[in-house]
Order: structure tokens, then sequence, then C-alpha cells
């Protein structure tokens, strides 16, 4: 499957921030003791076994930090590397690469670590299920599309990018409504038609309310084994189905073989840890 | 000890750009579902032990997408919270409440997360150490201010804020000045006055050269527990320590008793889980 | 059915920058010849039939320039004023006001100028039909958050809200794919499972393929009225149908009653006039 | 005429903007189904008769999602376009083009239609005649510097550009100092003596009272026929005169043989059609 | 002559521009220092002769760090204040008070430096004279709106805003147009009829030549007082006169009673010094 | 001594937002007079002895205008220009060298002011001394990383950049605390480890105090001359010495063989007058 590319202004946006944070008022240290005539190659290798996620942002930072770096993959995001292995080289002169450096490993290290811990779930599904694994909303804060696009590294999937983007009921949006039943109609009516309405649901007799009023998609919230297997035969193929909620690995194979349609996992965004990656100097 | 806050432009910023994300084109679910004149309570509860962060900004969350909600704060940033304990309450309109409650809670969950992992470091201190846990600038990029505030909620001190505050000689730095000596005299004679010259050293040889070239801190980078104790001999109070590298929970002690003023750990920002921190709708 | 409010973060976004580009340097004519404190009331009025819309976006204008005006609603948005009724009254200080003017009513003569063209569109359906008016794409670059609130406003609905909120297979994507089947295929895999999709033909012999290769919403584009109906047929409740291109208002009854859920309108945001909104000074 | 281009700064601002709304979050419908290495040449062409304008936003739009596609420029900028006849070919990957493709054409066709809209007044005023169509500040939000380039590759010119750029006084601001000639005093005492100070006058009383006042320019504001010829005999080429409310396009000879200088009009700019300018994919 | 104030728009954008650049990080000093709990009452008081500007500045500078914080104003900007006098009172909490003391005096110093440094030059003019004194385009990058705004605090006016708002023809314009008639005609045939059409002249030679094309306005460059007094005789009232270069205080009186109606000087936007305003803690 | 160069992300948003002041709208003159076919070279010439600064600032100006035009260094910032001396060279279209001259003037002009006045408190210092020249934190708002960088060029040395950036005590922060030795402690306790303590004295008692306390560093403020000696003897070399307030070029030789360490001065950004730097066009 091919894999989508962040599109440059997104790339921009964030690499100038992260450079505004760090860089802005100069590098004392760098400019105090490397004269700009001084020339380097480094490479980008993998300390440990990971999902590649971010080259192009950490091309990025190079780029902009001065327009004459050159990055050379060796890697694509979405590869596994071995530990080791050489993702990519950065040619150019020694002092804006060591400018750049710190905040070019920051994204590439995070994005594939999200990518990895995304990667170890995918992974865990049973040979040829239909099974996705997505991401969530719980995402860090203003990074959501460089997360998202992580996920996508590691072979998962996205869920709704956005609360304008689908239909997402939950416990408190029923009681508001008075019923599953209502609060689907009404989201019915009032999302576009290109949107699917999904609905959580606690229990199986809100997952018959659910399933009798039309939802597209069900939510199984926190199901165990033998409810969610009971539950999959009273969807019967008439609802997609997500499951989310105490998802670990070990349960991924069993709620694949229950026939489910994606599991969303909020920590392979919120609590990814970052990655070995780090840069040699030669 | 108190804590110094975040200044009100900056948790603005954080938050305005979490809510572009997330927000800026609508709740299609919410507002298809919850009409404006539903009142709520919700309580922010710990799920888990944790340390707290970032209440000011779960409160702006709320307060920027509708002015009327009210957020009444049960606990401070840098409280330890049992589990089940309050942090807060949110009171107004089910509506708007719904639509900040992930961003909200995105933001309390990270920040308290690298608090809590801070304090745990900080723990394992032995009771009376001269010893900082200082954070590294290996933050999330565009969210280096809150998480250094996080560190501080956690216990921990602030290492330098970005590449001009203080100088760190990294040995890129020493080679392209030929030596330790050399770059810290470029160094001193390029930084403000106001800043501390600190240079890594990977040997008890780049040790002895620091020190002797005047070096106001030195950082021993990955030295094992036996060469930290020979390396705080030589150094015998002439240079501030810090410590980095394969810093585990176990060698903390046996670091502070060595008498190490500082050790600096990327993964308290690099590497924390969000903690499990709830909005419970009564 | 209740209207969707604007965010209040994206309200602010939009009136901050068209008064930036219209008063950030002052008014030169008002300072000079309004002292502070001639105070005011002016009436927002309906100079022709219309469907208001824009009048949280007008209040902020007024608010902006001087926290101390007071805009009082006398109508809501989504509400039909005959000429001569009164949408608003503004009170406060004649010289903000005065600078504020011109900004207010252009927001709120453009949307209302929507909200009045799609209102239009809405009013040719035929009594209880279930058929949509929907927007596309095809919005002022900038304001498409404002257009598609404007759009419900008029009793329209949203269509997709960005190129990442949905799937729209259109020609090239399937000259691309090689198929509408290989194309739909793709796009199933690719896209959230929260998000249909819908595949554009131009043709009964691509209408088949498109409903053989499971489209959850066809879009029949330029179908002249013979063949539309030829082509519910064909569909027969497999799919969802959009019509587009060529729609008249003479066209909308006979679309309506051949059964197709919705019709997408580029002209009602592409070509929308402002509408004769003033405000009369007393 | 030679034609003042748009500076580039504005022009990139405006594209970023439009594809921050459209493109950020990446095109999920494209990058499913049309692979990187897919070539394609677009024709932009002319469906009706129409003036160009907007064609180096149009550029920038490709350029700015990808740097490597080209657009061939096959026409300019207020060219007049025959039904069929081609604008400008786009040539590189199929792949960003389709992601452009939409707010290339939302820019290119409502800036066209702004300049076929202003060309068409333009086109009534008898040959020879020195009167100027002109804009007026009620344009889109957030696109002024666009609709006024637009306007002037119809043929138009451009009224002041902000508030702060020129005097034009009218009732409120007479009001509030009490009579015509106080106010135009005022405001020429205040404001930059490179700005000439107009007054909009209602009747002939209040015309006289502006000509003895010495304004620069005197607005005729909804003027019938008669009473403008009048009015410029009074005026006796002792001021500019800008004639303003209920033009007409069979109105506009006989305002232009009256004398009059300008004549500015709203609707060039607030009630302006998309123009239908399309991209053939060949 | 009443004084148009800044807009409400662009004070903050000034403010929270310059306070992102020195609080953003914190104020690692008066945190650790001062307690939450202590209240202060500062007094703002001239410690040499000056003209005030920038008050509103001043108090938008502490409102914005800590909205509880309140600035009293005992003199308003455009007064002249003796040395020893109150400009204004800050009382609040001494620790936000003490963040922003040094932006808020960075803006009031600067600002009462132009309107100081324009007032004598205003006050060298003669009694009754109707000369004006002018800013020009020299003013600090980022910072117009506020420079122009102090020039009018010290009794100067402003001349054109930007390139956009006015023709200013120099020699340059002149020779690409083959001479100054034609370079009149053709930016008079272009620019808006709001605004007068300005050339510079440096002999007496091209003064005819621009009479003679119908300038509006005449800016001698560079002349000295007996060529200025012959040239004044040759416009005889045919046009206004603008005087630029070489403006000595001294030359100021003569300059005025040779009836120019504006002199353009540089040197109060962009060599004003800062003048002595101090924060006293009470 | 190399000089450390601007960032080119801090280089754009300067360059960007002046330009976006200046000529966003257009340029109404140059557009007239001045065809796009026009070729000119220019010749950025020292008009009076002077040090440059800005020289990078200036050409981005010209080529964010233009990408074609061409900026020929022929001068580097930091070296002294005698009268007539060429700094630059600028080649390509007239047209927009015009449009950019006067914001590009603007920034070599103040910031080669900043240098120059720098330059000749540096030139004041005894031949081999030690004693720094350093800013402080009175810059123009919103160009402090310019005016840092300018006085580098002139030979000075930067305080601290921001209030996070190093600790600085002051009087206000000693009252809160009680005692010089109480802030000093509370000071040491909080800021990063890599950040001298600075503490502001106005006495002897209170220099004692602070060296007493360990204070790293101890500004001298308003001492006269022989108190100044007075104090040095007391310091002994136990703490960096920097001194404040009342310096005068006479007095930096007597402050310097006393063995001060710095002296900072707020007139070198706050007070420095632009220099004559000139356009010559050939």
């Amino acid at each position: 499957m091919n894999l989508a590319p962040l599109p440059e202004l997104t790339i921009r946006d964030q690499v100038e921030r992260a450079l505004r944070e760090d860089l802005a008022r100069g590098d004392v240290t760098t400019d105090a003791t490397v004269p700009m005539d001084v020339e380097a190659s480094c490479v980008l290798r993998a300390r440990e076994r990971l999902v590649l996620s971010g080259l192009p942002v950490f091309e990025a930072v190079f780029t902009t930090v001065d327009p004459t770096l050159r990055v050379e993959r060796r890697a694509a995001d979405g590869d596994v590397l071995e530990p080791g292995a050489i993702a990519a080289l950065v040619h150019g002169r020694a002092n804006p690469i060591l400018k750049g450096e710190r905040v070019a490993l920051n994204f590439a290290q995070r994005m594939s670590g999200v990518a990895t811990k995304t990667a170890a779930l995918v992974a865990a599904l049973p040979a040829g299920a239909k099974t996705r694994i997505t991401d969530t909303r719980k995402t860090t804060p203003g990074l959501r599309a460089l997360e998202r696009y992580a996920v996508r590294c590691g072979g998962g999937h996205n869920h709704r990018d956005d609360l304008s983007s689908a239909v997402l009921i939950k416990d408190n949006h029923v009681a508001a409504c008075g019923g599953v039943a209502a609060a689907i109609e009404r989201a019915r009516a009032f999302a576009p038609h290109t949107s699917r309405v999904e609905c959580e649901v606690d229990t199986m007799a809100q997952l018959d309310e659910a399933l009798a009023a039309g939802a597209d998609i069900v939510m199984l919230d926190n199901f165990d084994d033998a409810t969610l297997i009971q539950a999959m035969e009273r969807v019967g193929g008439r609802a997609i189905v997500e499951v989310s909620g105490n998802v670990t690995l070990a349960r991924i194979p069993i709620i694949a073989e229950a026939g489910v349609d994606c599991i969303s996992v909020g920590g392979i965004t919120h609590s990814a840890r970052a990655v070995d990656l780090g840069l040699d100097w030669t």
C-alpha cells in the first residue's frame, strides 16, 4: 500500500515552529567553535529496531537552517530498520548541521516512535486479517498531522481527523438526546452525507439499540473477550465494528479473529516513546 | 519551593493552536445532539497516582471554547494526586464542554505524564541530596515551554532553554576547534558573561583538559559508576558536574551520592507516557 | 433543526484578519470628525427579502474595534427577514461604530447572500422531499468555514469540508487507477473507516461499475432528466445518490422527485451576490 | 496602460492560507488512487467570454503544492479570452496537480469574475470618455488586495485602499461636526497632505456647501440623471466628481457624458459571479 | 486638535510580539524571588522634559502580562511633562509588574522620544505658521504605526503611510519615464483619484516642469534658503510645497516663513533617542 | 573573532514583516512609471564613517521582493567603512529595486547605527583591556535579535537575551526577599545550573552582602569613579564585575582600567541614530 505524503506546507509550518523555538536566537556554542568552512558528512542510523517515519521533516529541518545542506535518503518512511541500518546521510557545512541536529532528531525519533509502536500492534494481527489498527484524537497538541502520518508509516490507519470530519456519538451525546436512537437520527440528519455515523456502546442493550437505529459503525467500548464475541454475532455484518479500550498486544489476535473491523488505540500516539535514532559524525 | 507559572501568552498560543487543529471547523456530533441549554458539571479525576501539571492550560481550553465556562480548581500543579482524587471541576454548558474535553485532556494527561515521570526520578534521590534532575532539549517540537514547566511541576529543574541561552560544548565542537581547551576558550570569549560554559567529556583525559581550561560545568557522558566516582574526585569541586546518558532509576542514588550536581534525562520529556486523568460527567 | 454555531476562534480569526485589512492603520476621516464622546444607536435592517447569516461575526467586528460597543440581536441567523425588518441594533460610541461598519456589513451581506441563495434552492424542493441541497469545495479562498455555515443558515447541508475529510473519486482518479472498480477498492483500503466512498460517474456504464464495486455514494455528473430517472432505477437503493452539474431552480423538483439524496451546487458559494442589509443611523 | 502586479508576498500569503484550508491535512482520494510517477498536462481554458485575472495566483498554488510543477502562460492577466481560449498549461505530476486544482480554480474563477464584471462596465463608457470605473471598500473580507488587482485587470481603477489612505466624509461624519464645511475643514487639518478630501453629498444644497468649503472630490450619492447634470454644472470644474449608487449598465453612458470623473461600483466586488474557467486534462 | 488613537488590534499585535520576545519563556529572577501575593504601586515619571506618547501601549503591556493589573493614567499622550511629572500609576501584584516593566518602558521611552523630537521641530515654527512638520517612510521596521502615532503626539503630521497610499515621484521614476511631465501624467492616470500626485524636484528647471505638468505637490529636495524662496515665488500657489533634506532646527523658521506647506523630516523617526521615563517603586 | 550570523528564519521573519508594512498593497508610483524591462545597478555606499551591519537583511529585502535580484557584497558586517566606501551592489530590474529600497535602507541604516555607536565605545577601551561593552534589554520592541547582532558587529558583546535566559537580581527583587543574600540563594536554587547569578548593588554594603552570598556577577549601579575603584578592591576577583549607569565615552578608560569585566550600555540600542548609508543609482 502506498503512503500518503505529508503536504509540503504542513512540513514547513512544523519545522519553522520548532526552529523558532530552539534556534531563532542563534547557537552560541556552535558559532563560537565551528567556522563556516568546515564540511561534514553525518549518518542517521537506527540504534534499535524501528519503523522509520519523518524523513521528509528531518530533511526540511536542515534545508531550512541552511538551503545548501543536502540530505541523501537511504531508506523510506515506513521501512523497518534493523539496529545499525542507515536511514540517511547529511552533507554540507558542519556549522548549520550542528544547529539543526537536535530539532531534526526530535522529529524523527518521535515520529518513528509512533510508527514503531503502531507496527507492533499491526504485527500482532493474524495473517490475512482485515482488521485495522487506527489512531484516535489523543494526539500531541499541535502535532496531529505528523502523528497521523506516523501511524500510517507503521501500517496503521487513521480515524477521523477532527471533530468536524465524522460523527462519533458518545455516552454524553446519547444522554442529551434521551437515547441512542434519537442521537443517531439527529446526527444523520445533521452530518454531511459523506460521513458515516458511529456510535459508542457500552452494553449489549445499547448495541441492539444502535443497530436498530441504523448506526453505520458501532464502537464496542471496553467489552471483554466473551462479550465481544457475542456482540459480533449480534451485529451480524449490519455495521462496521470498532473496538476500543483495554487493548493489549495479547488481546489483538482475539479481537481480530472475532472479525472486528478496526481497533482504535490512543496509546500509539499519547504514549509512544522516542526511538533511538542517532546522527553519527564521520 | 515556589513554581514559576506559565506566561499567559504562552498558554494562549498553545491552546489556540490546539483548538484550531481539532475544533476550528466545528463539532458535528455535539452540535447535532446537545442543545445549548443543557448544563453540566464534570470532574477532572486522577485514575492513577500522578503528579498534576497543566491545570491552567486545561482551564484555558474551556474558557477559549466558551468564555462562560468555569473551572474550579481543587488541586494545584505540582500536587501528588492519588487515584480517585479530584483535580478540578468544570461547570457550564454541556455543549462547549464536550467540544473542549479531548484537547483539555490531551494537554493535562501529557503534561502530568512528564511531571509524574520526573517526580519518580526525583523521588529516587537520597534524602537531602543536592543533586538536581533536569530536562534536556529533547522536547516535543513546539511544546518546549509546556514540558519545561511540567518538569518543574515534578520537582525537576530546567537545563538551558535553547541553543542561545547557554554554552554546551560537545564532541563535534571540540573536534572543530582542535581540542577541549581551545573550544572552551573560544566559547568563553563568545558567550554572554551571564552564561556558564559547559563541556561534555567522554574520558578522564578530556575531563582533565576541561578542568584545566576552566570549564564551569563538566558533563560526564555515559560514565559508569566506578569511573564516575573517580571523576568526582578528580573534579574536586573545581566545576559543577552534570551526568548524562544511561541514567536508570537504580543508578540515581549512586550518582547522587557521588556528589554530582545535576543529572539530565531526555526520557522525562521524549518518552513520558500520558497519565490517566479523566473527565467524569455527573 | 438546530444550527451548529461558528466556533469562537474561527470568528475571531476572520474578524481580526478583516480589520487588519481595513482599519489597522486608523480611520483618518472618522478620527478627524467624530469625537469620542458622541453616542449613537444604529439599526441593521433588511432592505430586501433575505435569509440572515453572520450576525455573530457582525457583532464580533464591533466588539473587536471597541469592547464597549453592544450589539442587541433582534433576529437569529437562519431567520427569513422581510424588507424593513430589523436584524440587530448597535449601541455605543459613534466613532468606533463608524470604523467597524463597512467590515461588519461586508461579512453580513455576503454570508446572508449565500444563505439566501441556498434557501431559494431549498424552497424549490417538493414538500417532504428527503433531498438535501449541499455546498461544494467551490468556496471563497479563506472563507470556507463562514460560507459552509451560511449554507446551513439557508437550510442547506455541507458536503465534505476539505480534501482529507472524505473520498470523492473523479474521472482523473479513475483514469490513474485503470477503472472505477480499482479506484473504489484502493480508496476504501486507504480512507478512514468513518468516511464513505463517493464516486463520480458520467455514464450508465460507469454507474454500473461503481455500484458493482460497492461505492457508498454515486455522484451523477451532468445527467439529463431522463437518464437521471433511469439511473435512479438502476441504483435501486444500493447507494446514496448525489447529483451535480447544470442544476437550475426549475430542475430541482424533478431531481428531487426522482429520489436523489443530495444535490450539490457550487453556485451557492461561488456566485452568490451580496444582499442588501444596511445600517441605519438614528 | 500597464498593470501593477500583485506583490509576491501578497500572493504567497493568500495561497498558503487557501491551501491550509483545503489541503493541509492531505488529499485522501488522490493519494489513494494516483501514484506519484504519473505525469500529466492540463489546459486552463475559458468556457465563456471572460477577462482573465489571477494567473500568478493560479500558478503559485501549484508551485506551492509541489515546486516541480510548471505553469506555462498562454495569456496574460487583463486579456479578453473567447470561449475555448487557452490561458495556461500545467505540466508535471498528476498527483499534486489534482491536489491544487480546486484552490487554483477558486482563485482564478473569482478574480476573473471581478475583472469580467468590471470590464463590462468599462465597455459601456463612451469612446474617449475620461470617466473611471472604480471599486469601493465593499470587498470580500481578507481578499481586498486580490480584488483590487482584478478590478485593474478589468480596466477599472482603485478607490482608496483602506480607512487610513484617504478621506471620505459621509453623512454621519457631517452630522457629528454639525455641517459639511466643518467636517471638510477638520479633515483637511487632520489628513496627510498627500490625500485629497472627498465629501459625499445627497442634495444640491450639500453640494454647494462642499464646494464652498473646498472639497477636492465630491461624491454625488444616488443622484438621478437630471439632477446629476444640474450638479455637474454647479461644480463647474471646481472639484473631481464621483458618482455612486444605483449605477446600472444603462446609466453609465449618461453619467459619463455628463463629465463625471469616476463612478464607484460596489457590485463589481461584492456581487461578481465566478466565471467558467476550467482545467482540461489531456 | 484631537489625536487619532491607535487601533486596539494594532496595540495588541505590537504588545504580544514584544512580550513573546522578552517574557514568553518566563522570568527566572522574578519568579524565584517575588511571591505572587506581594502587591505594589509604581509611578511612571518623567525624568526629563518630554512629550508623552505610548500610554495605551504601556498599559496594554501590563494587562497582557496579567489582566488584574490596573494602570491609572495621570496624563495623556501629547502632554508635555516636566521633570518629575507623573504620567501614570501601576497597581497590582509586584510579580507581573516586574515582568512587564522593561517592555512597557521600551515602548513608552521610544514613542515619547519620537514625540519629543517632533515637538522640538514644531516649536521652532513661527507662531501662526501653516507649515506642517511631517514624518517620512524612514521608520523602524515593524513599528511604523506606533511611530506615526508618536509623531502626531508631538504635534506633527503624517506623510503617506506606505508605497500604495499616495504617489511620490523621485528621480529614478522620472528617469525611467524620460522626464518629469511624462512621469506625472502616467502617475495621475494610474493612481486612485483620492491621491494627490507629488513630485520631487532638485532644480528650478525640474520645478517648472513639474508645475507645468500639474503636480499637486512639489517636494523641493535639498534646496538652500535662497533658492527655496525663489522657488516659492515660482510656485505661486499652484501646488502644495514640501521641503525635504538638510532640515535643521535653525532653518525651520526660514522655511516656514517662505510659506512652505510641509517639512518632512526622517530624523524624527530614524534617529530619535529614547527619553528618560522611569518606573518608580513606592 | 568570528561573528555569529543571524539565523535565516529570523531574517526572513523580519523582512517579511517590514515588507508587509510598506509594500504589501503595492507601489503605485513605481508601477506607474517604471516598466518591468528596465534594468539597473545600484551602489550601497557609506556617506559617513560607519561600522556596517545588516547586509544579509538588506539583501533579503531585495530577494524577497523579487527573487531575480542579485546583491553583490563588497564588504562584510563588522567592517569599518570610510565615507564613499561601497558596501554592496544591487543588480536587476529597476522596478523591484525601487520597491525594496526604503525598507532595505531602513534596516541597514539602523543596524549600522547600533554597530557604529557600539564601536565608538569599544574604541574607547584601553589597548588590551579585557573589558566588554555589552547591550541590555533596552532594545527596540520586536527587533531584539537584529540589534543584538548589530552590537556584535560593533565589537560589543551580548548580555542575557531575555528574562528567562539568566538571573539578574534588582532592588525590587531584593526588597521582596528581605535582603540580598536571600534573593541570591532563592535565585540560585531556582535558576538553571547553566546560568550565572547576577546581583545589582547600589552601595558598598550591598556589594559586601552580595559577595558574601556568593553572587557570580555583581552589577555596580551608578558608582562614581572613586567608589568604583574601591569596589573593585573589595571584590578582589571573587565575582565578575559589571558596571552600569552614567557611562560616558570619557569614563570608559577609567572603568576599564579599574579592571571591570563588562560595561552594559542601554544607549547603544535605545538611542542610536541611523547612519548615512545611501543607495546610488548608476
